[in-house]
């Protein structure tokens, strides 16, 4: 096929949209392939379109390749299979919702939304399965969609990187067994492996937590790259998960036999870490060391915001030189407190505390005493009390006697204080053990564009998925589910290649094999270019053709580099001396081919670079 | 490639959908190609999808062929450039409206919508021609796209022929002079009349009117069909036209100066017209031939209700035989009224008699002179009073006196009373004459597969598509715009393909080449059919295997002309003497055939039905 530029609706652009942070965003939309409709909502040209549908086309032909099936879901979906799950309430502000002509009105053109965008299909998938299949015959099953998704992001950035209009696949696997579920799941870890080593993106499989999917195992893949949004850690010994899904190596517990008992010392002004240590250490000094923030437990008043709004007031304790991760706190905190659906976790505002009197900001702690606790669900201010897995009984801590400018030194955990759970919220940092033993932690950022999860029972049991096992019992289903970013792989693959110049496709989803630029002013250039793509076209080879009659050669060159199809062809000075210029758009290298030659010479590197 | 039947996610239905009226439902559903979401929603399962895709690039080959280049709109748009066109409000009830998360919160969990899901495109194509282009060489353009379309039917039925979330393709021209648009409107009537001869429906061009789309010249394709919600008219001489688009032959004046006085008569017990022409007939009969309905003027009172929802009653003047149409008259009295948007047209209720009390129901009349006009703008009841084009000047009528029981004989149109304007009302019937003079004209119902319109400059105007012409002034693009129904178009395949057994694909679109079966209990039997579905593979055709190892050869056979493959293969009884059955599904007719031979014997086959 060959695509002339005379003819192409397509305008590239010079500048870079305002809006632009990341270069896959302003290099998509200054080379044309997409246009902006709205926040988070994009226009896909001709040009964006072909490299679209290339790349949808590696992700089918893996599915197929481990027996999925394609199928195509509705995007609009009645609210009811979505409040069977929960997640109608869950999801809160993150979805699209809608209300059709037979929904309540609340005022002219108002309506209670009865329907939704689907953000992904768990419900609905089940529920085919329900409707057509009953017996354990006919499974395991594997079925899947590429289709448009919604999600009313509170922050649409980064082009198609955070969308809220965009394309995934999703996958979902059907057994009766752990065994076929786990097999089911391997089979979709292989084949994402296979489609980004296809699509040339290095994408790694990190461990992850499911989160508001339920379930047990998640796997992440994360494209290792500095404007990522996710943050992983990996260890010397070949560990790596989602920074939310490392858990922390905790000390033995510590006899404390022998420990003296706890004192409460007047400690003003120091309501931060570094103040209450510099008091420490000039009025309280202890002989063998200095003391440490690591010496001291501070204690975090959060709020923990539910799906439907509500706020709960939670004090986290960890060591004085760690920071609370929010992120990493939202993964577990939800569960904990038994509140369902994808919570977010924020520092406690005035109207908290307000409602708190009890709570002394910047001399919090949890009470001198196991008689006398000052935080717990147990305890004088009800607030439940969370600590890092760090504080373990015997470990002894400078922290806050809930008096003003009063802290108290040698508090022991299990002997003068307990806690309702422990929560992994620190952040993660360098150096930190890798909980396997394989070594020190580095942390790196990534863009997530898979997650597979093995989801149990989650949606079979409140949907009501069983079949009939082999012993004519009804057993309920167990489920998988499995989602690539689609678009957001394309963006990512224009993150790891371009350069100042424009983008540089991996032949792969190029949107061409060849561009061919025709420059000078003699007909007969046009007409050996002409021919050229006419007879590359017979060689089974697509071609973006530049054939634009007034256009000067920099702006065609300029172009072609931004356009980023992997070989540059140019008919222009050389055709006197009967050759055409051949060009890597890589590397920039360029090479003088004969013209007789040329088609073959086009055809060998197209297939060496497949 | 090839499709095994033990593996494939399929449950055919021996049952009828409770809900289905029609054939192409019913098989559909039945067959496994689609299955029911939501009302007017559907989910695609796997070979429904596979059909969908081959017609789909039907469609693409023939708009690549016309120059028209590919692009894909979101669904989800900002309200803005619907205000900015007007059809935010003119659509009413029609659309599906979103509110995000910015939108204004009117109680919890409801927001004013400011996003559609929208149900065609003219908008966001303008705008996006207008954002990239700006110069008279930038055009003629015409783009497309094939898309999720969104309406919110009042009445989703008959499956995918009437849905809410359904598949179109809409494309756009957009030219700078009329030449050139209708160059654009030829070419596209031209590539729909290609798409539908290789789907093989036998489809009809009929001219049709514009209504809410704006614009000047437009026509329907409709496919001839019992089901078809539309109703069309031919002549003899070739004219054809969808019946809202039909115009009536009306009369010539007639000179009235030599037609006596009009007179009331008391008739009482008369408000129909059936019992007024009796009562004409036995008390006030004329000499030279008996009344008949057709000398009636029958005044019909209609509530005209606006996409907001007001109502404006109005009459409409019609000869007592003929009855109003209420489809016909909803195409053009929006206009004549000046109301924008689509308009229904519906009888008058107890609440707009109401409203006019001096509207005596079954006696109302235009008035007994022109002095005292009854019914029109300026008249005693400001009602508007719209006329059939055969109530001409001269015409003599009976008619309502405005009293009870009382009727006026002999009004004179034109002498007598007036009128604000014509309009095209009444039902078209068999025998009427065609417009063009071409015959009398026959009725026939159809589905509208396919609408082409000249929008001329009604979007570009709106939202101000301008570009610099040859003297860099700046001109307003005239634009058309073209749709396909895909999924629809799916389904009238079904409704002229199939017969109580199932559905009966055109080879064009089937979900393979070949419907091969294996039957009896021989494990030769499967080791064969094994092998032939291979080489039927390795000779590049398309296989959907039954190697279901437990189904009885009856349940296979109904299967495979349920499923409506074109060509059914029987490996079984006939392997014995080395041959197997090759089954046309449309005849029925069998023949046996080698088995070494019978991979040619299919792949010509195949080519032959190609």
């Amino acid at each position: 096929m060959t695509i002339r530029l005379s003819h192409l609706f397509l305008r590239t652009l010079r500048d870079n949209p305002v809006d632009a942070e990341v270069a896959s965003h302003r290099l998509l939309v200054r080379a044309g392939y997409i246009r902006r409709a709205a926040p988070g909502i994009y226009t896909w040209l001709p040009l964006g379109l072909t490299v679209l549908r290339r790349l949808e086309q590696i992700v089918r032909e893996e599915m197929a390749r481990i027996g999925a099936q394609e199928v195509h879901f509705p995007a609009l979906l009645p609210k009811e299979p979505y409040e069977a799950s929960g997640r109608w309430e869950e999801y809160g502000d993150g979805i699209f919702r809608v209300g059709d002509r037979r929904a309540e009105e609340i005022e002219p053109g108002v309506r209670r939304p009865n329907y939704l965008l689907a953000p992904t299909h768990e419900e609905v998938f089940t529920l085919l399965v329900k409707d057509l299949y009953n017996s354990y015959k006919d499974l395991p099953l594997s079925i899947y969609q590429i289709q448009t998704k919604y999600r009313d992001e509170a922050r649409p950035r980064a082009g198609l990187l955070r969308g809220r209009e965009f394309i995934m696949k999703d996958s979902y696997s059907f057994c009766l067994t752990e065994e076929d579920q786990r097999a089911a799941y391997d089979a979709h870890r292989e084949a994402y492996v296979r489609i980004f080593e296809r699509l040339g993106l290095p994408v790694l499989p990190v461990d992850a937590v499911s989160g508001a999917m339920g379930g047990s195992a998640s796997e992440e893949f994360l494209y290792p790259c500095e404007i990522g949004e996710d943050t992983f850690v990996e260890s010397p010994g070949g560990y790596r998960a989602n920074v939310e899904a490392v858990t922390t190596v905790a000390p033995e517990p510590i006899d404390y036999t022998d420990l003296p008992p706890a004192e409460v010392h007047h400690t003003p002004g120091t309501d931060t870490i570094g103040t209450l240590v510099e008091a420490a250490n000039d009025h309280h000094a202890r002989s063998d060391r200095p003391w440490t923030a690591a010496d001291t437990l501070k204690n975090v008043v959060v709020a923990v915001v539910s799906p439907e709004g509500q706020r709960h007031v939670v004090v986290i304790g960890v060591p004085g030189d760690r920071d609370v991760d929010f992120k990493r706190t939202e993964a577990t905190i939800g569960a904990k407190l038994g509140i369902a659906g994808e919570v977010s976790v924020e520092a406690a505002e005035t109207t908290d505390f307000a409602k708190h009197p009890n709570l002394v900001r910047g001399y919090i702690g949890p009470g001198l005493s196991l008689d006398a606790p000052h935080l717990g669900e147990d305890s004088a201010t009800g607030i439940p009390y969370l600590v890092d897995p760090r504080v373990v009984p015997g470990t002894s801590w400078i922290t806050g006697a809930n008096e003003p400018d009063q802290h108290v030194f040698g508090l022991v955990a299990g002997r003068d204080f307990t806690w309702d759970g422990t929560i992994e919220a620190c952040a993660v940092r360098d150096g930190d053990p890798a909980p396997d033993g394989s070594g020190p932690l580095t942390t790196r950022r990534g863009i997530e564009m898979g997650h597979i999860f093995m989801l149990g029972t989650k949606y079979s049991e409140s949907l009501g998925l069983q079949v009939l096992d082999e012993n004519g019992k009804l057993s309920t289903v167990t489920m998988g589910s499995y989602g690539i970013g689609v678009t957001r792989a394309l963006a990512a693959l224009v993150e790891a290649n371009h350069d100042d110049k424009g983008i540089i496709w991996p032949a792969s989803v190029a949107p061409a094999d060849v561009h061919l630029v025709a420059t000078g002013k003699g007909s007969e250039i046009y007409e050996a270019a002409d021919q050229l793509a006419a007879d590359l076209e017979q060689a089974g080879l697509s071609v973006i053709y530049d054939d634009r009659p007034k256009v000067s050669p920099g702006v065609k060159f300029g172009d072609a580099e931004l356009l980023g199809v992997p070989t540059i062809v140019v008919v222009g000075r050389g055709l006197a001396q009967g050759t055409v210029e051949v060009k890597d758009r890589r590397s920039g290298e360029a090479e003088h081919v004969e013209l007789p030659q040329a088609v073959e010479h086009l055809k060998e590197r197209a297939a060496s670079l497949r």
